[in-house]
């Protein structure tokens, strides 16, 4: 037997249900760059972060600005808790997809023993229009036994109703602080995998950082692998299996790099990115603009087909 | 594209669905002021702090004292708990509406960890014939996660019965403390979106006071900013984006300080006021008179319609 | 507006349903002194102290004896847990009305954080034809998170099947032994307030206990206040509302002691006494002998109409 | 009025439900001595200690050792976890009766904080054709909250299928321990009375032990009492009132304590014991003989019908 | 009476329910060795440690690996999470059983308080054409109680839906590990016997260890038992009692040491084996062949039919 490479893995869109399939294919090909990747326009910081993140763009502070940004420039969906889509989206709906994610928390206390609880329910998605629901999943944190339990309602839901299921899969926790750190490969490894095997359609990481300090604190083999990041993004790919593996930002960074990254994350099987801030954070303009870059890498550089 | 200034912001009654657009006009439009602002009486206190607010007026002991109060000087409604609901509203039904809160603690436990459950449901509110619900949410709090989720049953609640869902936002919890306090406009700018993005109708907040010196410790931008008490009840008003904003005066000032206070809030774009004890705390001829001087300013200073 | 003194509030009989009215009618006019006040005989020492209060009279530790007391003296209702009202109570049924009480606890660990769990449903009381359900509220239990939202449930439930809901009102718990302690005016008054704003048709208090030593721990104004002790009485009933408050004797006195205690709690403005070690741990004859006296000044100083 | 004896107590079959009378009539009447008490072989050692209890009589390891004995030697019932009523009760359903305890714990974690989980459900019970339901209540317990409230569920269902209740009623947890321990006549005392109150049909306790070190630290009047320990037994059964008390030997015994022991709870006014180890530690042929004393002594010592 | 040996153990397969005893025996005779024995292959390390385990053999990270394997190589049963259950299991269907786990936990915080929480439910598993569920039970963990109560729910839907429940075993958490720790033979005792009396029809337990310096920490008489490995695994079986017994290998040993400790399983009277890393982290052909040694001593060396 010989098992094929990455970019010959059985389709994901032919091993899941035919709700899933037709919610799935809507961002996959109907919108965005239409290619069967996926660009994702997030706007939770508000609740994640609070409205610190839209000062640097002042008009950012009013959801219209997102809104109106994914539905004109072409996103394969836009992410945001029930507040925004009940009192936002219905004015673009039809016009782009809508991603709800149902938990969240403010980072107002600390994240050692992070825990994310639902605000809102499949259901609510369903009775949205929305196209798929998202859900934080903090993993390896203390509470990880509350977390997963109540992912399993989530999930069960979304096979219910057809409803395709995005994993944000976040280490966090005092004991991955111990182990290398959240953003260890690691960590963003296991996180892959673990979001995989609790039935994500896609998951959501950021991107894994090499720190040979800090990974030495990790368990084998990963204390003494020397990875590239390149490597490094490939193998997180292959541990999401047949889930689709979207890519993030993180904070703002330059053109250059951003570009560059998303070139980076494209070619090594990722299936997409999400970029928040480093989009919105900028003036309408430019913030067009740079979408329309990041859509051309993403047309010009797919390594895998769901 | 321009994103228009606040006041041209698209209309909350336009985006809600028949029951709270039916319920809420109510509040907005056939009582109180009348002119599409909030003038909400709250009659809490004797849970939240005990009888103790009400030695300075010991007529206000008599929760009729408030019921009625609120009836004759043409309030928007009447905030209560489900005991005065039960046993006082039903004198005054139809005279003014009715705002159930459901959930309450009392301040005797330290409030590191706030939270406030549920003692009663939405289904109590509409039994009840109230037109709003409303909901203490300790933003921030080290317990958010229980919180949050709880909140979901409310809102999914109000939803399914369009009942007008109105979040007392309240930074709370050690965390907060440390990021430049309860009160700080860190704290309260934060509290204003997590509500609105929670699905609250109405937000209420306490107003946000600047202090230089605690403030350094709150995240940036916050911690350099220079900013006006206006201009900091103006950002906190947009950042609730379409939800409308009322804010409370807390604990009894003078005339002209309560006055100039309205004013400022209803020309920062906020929807309404919430004066208890500064009504209250009046005796039956002062409490009128101050009323009507409120609602004077409120009919000519509205800077923004709902 | 002039607002009425306590004796000429609005009855509380007339704001209840008909199921309420019902059976707490009963209580009222056709059992105990029938005069609209309420003489109630707990039998729940059992469960919350141990049998050891049943040694000065080893005759009261079979059930029987307070079942026939309540029935043969004429008490308006008796008051136990579940266990007794399945096994003890058949044999009275209709001879004295019950009061289911739903939750308890042993004294064996420590009340900091007090806690009184459900270990019977307002459903148990509907079928076993009780008159009224009982709930023990710790206020300001750090555990007042869990007390008030299963109080809820009570609540809930006493008002879909009409059912009377007696709360006993107790402060407990370390915050409140350092604000002036469980048995201070402060904590009692605050205790009245709570248990009427949760839902109680009737409260149960304890007798509040000036103690100028540990009131200044109290807050403001009750760390200055100087009230008579029979003020302080009129004040809590105040306090309560249209509520029906009841006080309890504690630890047995001397006759006087509790003859005059009952005169002064009527006259105060107290709808009734719940007196239980003071009698049963009395020998039949006398235990009859001084409820008749009981009976005699609830008769004669009635200052409040229910 | 001149209140009975406890042999002259209204019989518990007169007071419940037909559903438990009947079933419990079994057990009385039909099965074990026949005269109205209860010998229960208990085999949930394997749970609650683990599998080292099997090592004096390895044959005992087998369930079906236990099984047999109970059906040849003529037990009232047979009490066990869900694992052995589903594999081994059904060769012997209608042997003997089952008894189904539903609730449980190791012994590896301390029992500081003992509190033991129902792991089947009353209707599970019904299924097996069960003739009655256990329960272990960990009384004072640390968390008795947890406790009470899960009993009242079972206490409910046991209500609801008309299945008789049997509570283990054990004093647990670091207050008790501070108070005379497990096993003094205050901590069996309360655990009898508590039991009782919350609904037990059937109590099962320990033998209360007296130790004049350890009594003094127990609440007044326990501190001073001055009782033997037919004496102590004699109160404990009266404290359980109308509920059947039986009382277990612990661990293996000489014959002739094991025997004293049971014509002295029979004496006492327990109606029966419940002997595992004592029994079913020795080999076949030593088990029937001493079951056949036991029994004897039953039949000839009752001083209580049920 | 003369109880039988092991061997001559009345069948389980007698004992169950149509829908158990159907799935059952597809597991035991129609699939893997097919004489009544059970290999069965897990694929939850993913999820329990993370992708390490399939460093050493890159390919296994593919699930598809496993699947094939399993399928191929002729398993009882493969065992995974809803994840792979719902993405990979599809197409193998029909060609080999599956075991879906309904629990599972990453290794990253400790597991002094291990706890295992649901992600799924039997209901999947019936939904995805399972013939068996899964449960890891943590034996001893201070948070048994949660853990006993939610295997509860997953052993009364199996009871309903008829699927065999197979409980993974592992003795766990801080208490476990001062009694001589989670490999010993006192732990691992108990834990059969535990997950026999909690209802499993399968117990998995890691082979049991000797180690006389730990093993005097434990209970007597396990702490001055002298027993051989292979009495202990044999004792081991027995407390087990009608449910069948897997014992699992571990990390990868070398191929006598994996055939040797087989061929001791089975002659213990164990049911199976479950292999995982010793067979999955070989190149496909070595594990062809291993797995091939497996099922011939397991053919030739049953000492028990289920």
């Amino acid at each position: 037997m010989e098992l094929g490479s990455v970019t010959e893995q059985k389709s994901l869109l032919a091993t899941i249900s035919p709700g899933k399939r037709t919610r799935l294919r809507r961002l996959l090909f109907e919108f965005g760059p239409g290619n069967g990747t996926l660009l994702l326009l997030p706007i939770d910081q508000g609740i994640e972060h609070g409205p610190r993140d839209f000062f640097p763009n002042p008009a950012s502070k009013d959801p219209e600005y997102q809104f109106r940004l994914a539905a004109e420039a072409g996103y394969s969906a836009i992410a945001c808790q029930i507040g925004l889509a009940t009192k936002y989206y219905p004015d673009y709906a039809g016009q782009v997809p809508l991603l709800l994610k149902v938990n969240a928390k403010t980072d107002v206390p600390p994240s050692d023993e992070a825990l994310s609880t639902t605000n809102a329910s499949v259901e609510d998605a369903v009775r949205l229009g929305a196209d798929a629901v998202g859900y934080t999943l903090y993993v390896g944190s203390p509470r990880q036994d509350d977390d997963l339990h109540q992912l399993k309602t989530v999930r069960e839901d979304c096979d219910r109703y057809g409803m395709p299921l995005v994993v944000w899969a976040y280490p966090r926790g005092s004991a991955i602080e111990q182990k290398g750190g959240r953003d260890s490969f690691y960590a963003i490894d296991y996180a892959a995998r673990l979001a995989m095997e609790m039935g994500a359609d896609v998951v959501k990481l950021n991107m894994p950082k090499l720190n040979p300090d800090k990974d030495k604190d990790a368990p084998a083999p990963y204390n003494e692998l020397e990875v590239s990041q390149e490597e490094a993004i490939r193998q997180v790919v292959e541990s999401a299996g047949r889930s689709l593996v979207v890519l993030s930002g993180g904070s703002k960074v330059d053109d250059d790099e951003l570009l560059g990254q998303t070139r980076f994350i494209m070619e090594a099987g990722g299936s997409g990115v999400i970029y928040g801030r480093n989009v919105w954070q900028r003036e309408w303009g430019q913030a067009l603009e740079i979408i329309e870059q990041i859509k051309e890498i993403m047309l010009s550089s797919v390594s895998r087909i769901p």
